[in-house]
């Protein structure tokens, strides 16, 4: 699959922590953020898949492996890149890098959900479809 | 009024940013900590409240003067103090001190609204019956 | 003074909560993004200005009026304004719209201290020089 | 091994999101304030490591499985569990839950480093000795 995603984002001093770097539970945020823009480039919009059709997305499981930091004020590149689509989930793979450097990945598995129930729901053909291409 | 309400938090790691003290917007997070535990010590759970009445509380203005910063591992204590209730709202002082050293103050306007529409909404009287004893 | 900055950002699931509406202290973190950009606009980098001087950036105070609420997927925009520029400290204006609609509105006083001992310190010249162009 | 260690935390309005749930990256939070305190537990503040010893922790990695979603109000139970003790880094297995369901799991390996360098260093002997007992 060639369908990789890139995305980027900045280091505020929000992000970072009193080590000097980036605090570890915030490259979810960017991974996260990844995601959403890479749906909306794919012209799904979360907020509107919530109130038409009462689903969202839930994260299932992630393994995050930690290589280099990021530090304040450094611009960043984050990958989406789609492994495997499931009927009620999908396995993507991300990245983040500085330059050249890569700081962090991870392997996440998403799950389309009930905004209600949190039941898992199959994705929506047109969602599967947008996603495939 | 000497309904004055004193509530303990820690200082960690995902408070702090890149200079070593607390990022400014936490302290925001501790002063609403303490209203919630004060709300609660009231009797008044915000979850039941937006389930039950279809209400919640949002902050309409806030003035914080930053004294001394926070540090990693500081135990904060976070007072709550109310200044006047009102038909829709309500006037709070907060403080968060380390030890005998003032860290922080705010003044805050909390409004009571409607969860869907966002509009104010007369406290209930139970609450105001809560707040003021 | 027409040193109106205006930036860009947007609005993520790590912004909102269970209310559906951005949390209130997250809005601080926007003002501050832009902060950093209009430095950065200016050749100002805070890291550089750190590691070379020795010298930080820190609000002193804050005084934030919430007039709508932000939600999730929203495009803001947010502008920072300077006011006054003092020997040690800047006085700034911030605004965030969505759209046309104005949703919060800041006064800020930001000081300039050393990254150790914390203790204010004059603005540097080509700082100052640079804030007020 | 049986040190097993559990701590108390809250669900505030901070910790959700515009799902009505917890946000993914914020469990992370809870697993690292746990760590944290399990480490003041055994005498090892992080604060006094960094200053003295120029050490600190680092995650290399982590593995989250999300079972069930932690909700506004929530009261979380966090526990701590050595897995395996090496001689630059430790492996743990952390869980969270509310009452007696499991909501959140995690396996995470964290590393000694140098505060400048972020070089990986040898856990330091009293440290080691601490956590083991």
């Amino acid at each position: 699959m060639t369908n990789n995603f890139l995305w980027q984002t900045r280091v505020y001093y929000e992000d970072t922590d009193a080590g000097g770097i980036v605090y570890y539970a915030n490259y979810l945020k960017y991974f996260e953020r990844a995601r959403t823009e890479w749906l909306r480039s794919k012209g799904i919009e979360q907020q509107q898949m919530a109130k038409i059709e009462q689903l969202m997305f839930v994260v299932k499981n992630i393994h995050v492996d930690y290589y280099a930091p990021a530090r304040l004020d450094d611009q960043l590149s984050v990958s989406v890149e789609v492994e495997s689509i499931k009927s009620v989930s999908l396995y993507l793979l991300q990245k983040i890098w500085h330059n050249t450097t890569l700081l962090t990945a991870c392997r996440v598995k998403i799950g389309c959900v009930h905004t209600l129930s949190l039941k898992p729901h199959a994705l929506p053909p047109e969602v599967k479809t947008s996603i495939s291409a």
